[in-house]
């Protein structure tokens, strides 16, 4: 939230933004055990001072001990200090319940974003390359692509059925692209953003089965995989499904999955640390990815310390244990914040807001009056972007509207990022409530 | 220094790593008031300990005051943190003795390599444009830039003259290009590296007449701005000198500017923070570079605070001015590094280290036996690769090899980084002398 300072007099102190991904600034905490490590690493001094617990001096001390030089303002090797490598690698294997990870297929960069993007728009070279991408989507991705000049096939999520992805539609939006460009990978959020959907394994396995037979690198975004909130639904990884399915997909099917400490609960965007691990990527582009990476000197050291402490979090036995562990709170967080967020817009007429298992966003529908919609043509506005606008204006709250994703039916949306305290939740809720009965009224 | 573990037992312990900028792997300490504003930002309980400076204090809430959500975990502006942005650029008119920088040509970016490269290679986007390069300089870039399809175009600077750059050489090199690409910028390092040469006005001055008259963008890389060693030269930017030269170079000459919290004497290079100014910028590519600057969301928010430290440094009524001032003393180091390291090499047979006046690298010729080059042509090697291989297995000391820079006389020579601790390089010069005697011995 920023302090709103302008001339016009408003009805509220300070804008919410929710239109992305970003916890803290939603007024979620930080938790203490990352900040204390990070300090400590920062200012060794703090690691004999007896203010912080032991296992996190320790920790500190460990991984000043892993940088040349003992410090993080050293550079690190291209892939990422060595030690954190192998914590991000240990904590796929123990997430795949033991399929095994490979240091040397782990990339550490600035984000999850810089990775996907270097990845998906390099990872075949040749002129208009294609890349699916799901409607909606996380649109930077998108932006990224286009904006080096790859094609984006979009294809559309199917927003009757909780937005799950088909696979008739992967078929569909491959055939589209044909005279068009040459599609050479997928790119796949799961769990979804803004969508919030989570793929099953029989879905994740019909996927795998299609870019085997079209022989497309398959790039998952896999940001959001601690935040499954829905109940029916748990998280599966790309690679453990693949691994499971056996030959010819386990040891054939490119794959590369990204995550980061900026999602989830950990919610650490300013640090930018992410990974990329790669399945079955061919030597030479595997040279050829290690190429692009040692074109950024390395990531951020504090963004990599920070990915060690996310992948390796205290054990029950640390000091530090419980306070980490208020992670959990978070998790109670999110579901509250779902539960009021699908409690009160469903409760406001023309809000529809469908259960969601997923991920840290809402994405109702928005059914406009037929004036509003008038409204918005008039000024040159897409309806859902001129809800937004007003919303802004009038109540300070920052969403993003549905036609930034390009949905093809006209139908209308707003994202919300749900990932914020409870406070901030109940004061958007407010001001939301308020704001949309009078629109309503106003455009009734 | 990397403790070293291996089967073989060797006659050093741990291994010197001078190949590239990189001061604390050197032994050099980081600036405590940085380390303890990054902490306290990090871990804002730390603001109300009395542990800390009150200046330290200070800092970190009025930095945190400026991210969203008060947390450097959240996102910030593309282009950087405005507060911060905007020491920067009262920064840069402090340097160029009022001549006025605008905040909104100034780009905040994860270390100037980053910067350098982006903007390189999509300045002009038509397929075959080509950069000047020089020669030796910072193969990182050249590296980046050919690794994307740009043709480099070397020029040489002067090994005779200090390394000179001569203007008589660009339009060589630009003649050179004809039927080959289309050069459309031109890249300088000043204060060079690995050459330590600054750049007169006089000389700057006869640059910025060549790239108006051939239309080139000019790409500056001024990280070394602080090291100025020389006792005749002093530093001064190209904008300054571009502004002094009045209509039509001032308005008209299309400039980038880098600097980073890497290099000099803050040595942070594992933060990634770093800055571009653009002069003179066509609206519409700076519209593009926006947009480039977009694709990654943003900067390591620690490398912004970084830089804001670096930027607008305490000032002498602060209780932290003494303690950052122990920046006077790595420049005392650096001096001292300089002279012992010129001394010592000078007194060896077969070495020739000419006094240099800027940068952070020493780069001494080797007059090689020819016993010595008959052996690394043998094996298959560069003659200076041989010797730095046997330098770095013998004495286990990483220097870089003249050969990487890509000398066309066939010269020999090794890249040095001298801004280490007086210790490290007491303990690196004592190895080189050894291994070198013994050297020579075996080759005469
Ligand atoms: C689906 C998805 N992928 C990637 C990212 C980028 O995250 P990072 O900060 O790791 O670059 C986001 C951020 O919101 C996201 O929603
Ligand atoms: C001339 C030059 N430019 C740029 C850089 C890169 O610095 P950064 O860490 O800011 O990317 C270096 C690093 O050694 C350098 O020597």
């Amino acid at each position: 939230m920023h302090e709103f300072s302008g001339g016009v007099k408003k009805p509220y102190q300070n804008i919410i933004e929710v239109s992305a991904s970003d916890p803290h600034r939603g007024g979620l905490r930080p938790l203490t055990f990352v900040r204390q490590v990070l300090a400590a690493c920062l200012y060794p001094q703090l690691i004999n001072s007896d203010k912080l617990p032991v296992d996190v001096r320790q920790r500190a001390q460990r991984l000043l001990g892993a940088c040349a030089g003992g410090s993080v303002g050293s550079y690190t090797a291209t892939a990422g200090i060595a030690e954190i490598v192998q914590s991000v690698s240990d904590f796929i294997t123990r997430r795949d319940g033991g399929i095994p990870s490979h240091p040397e297929n782990i990339y550490i960069s600035p984000g999850s974003h810089w990775n996907i993007f270097t990845i998906l728009v390099n990872s075949k070279s040749s002129p208009r390359s294609g890349v699916l991408t799901p409607v909606p989507g996380y649109s930077n991705a998108v932006m990224s692509l286009t904006g080096v000049g790859a094609v984006n096939v979009p294809y559309y999520l199917d927003k009757e059925q909780g937005w799950e992805l088909k696979v008739e539609e992967l078929h569909r939006a491959l055939e589209s692209a044909k005279g068009n460009c040459k599609p050479v990978a997928l790119y796949i959020i799961n769990p979804g953003n803004p969508t919030g959907q989570v793929q099953s394994r029989k879905s994740i396995q019909e996927v795998i089965r299609f870019v085997s037979e079209k022989r497309l690198f398959l790039l998952v975004d896999e940001v959001y995989q601690e935040c499954v909130s829905g109940e029916k639904s748990d998280f599966v990884s790309y690679k453990k499904v693949l691994f499971e399915m056996g030959h010819p997909y386990s040891d054939t099917v490119e794959l590369a999955s990204f995550h980061s400490v900026s999602n989830g609960f950990f919610g650490e965007c300013g640090l930018r640390g992410g990974y990329v691990e790669l399945v079955n990527v061919d030597p030479t582009v595997m040279k050829y990815i290690y190429k692009l990476f040692s074109k950024d000197s390395c990531a951020p050291v504090l963004g990599q310390v920070a990915l060690d402490l996310m992948t390796n979090p205290p054990q029950p036995e640390d000091p530090s244990y419980p306070l980490y562990h208020l992670i959990q709170k978070m998790k109670a967080t999110l579901l509250c914040n779902l539960k009021r967020f699908m409690e009160v817009l469903n409760s406001l007429p023309g809000f529809h807001c469908p259960p969601f298992e997923g991920g840290t966003f809402a994405f109702p529908r928005l059914h406009l009056p037929p004036k509003a919609v008038h409204k918005a043509k008039e000024v040159g506005m897409q309806p859902d972007t001129f809800y937004c606008m007003r919303l802004l204006e009038e109540a300070g709250v920052f969403t993003s509207p549905g036609c930034d994703f390009h949905l093809k039916d006209g139908s209308h949306h707003i994202g919300v990022c749900i990932m914020i305290s409870e406070e901030v939740m109940e004061e958007l809720l407010r001001r939301l409530a308020c704001f949309h009965i009078q629109f309503m009224k106003d455009f009734s």
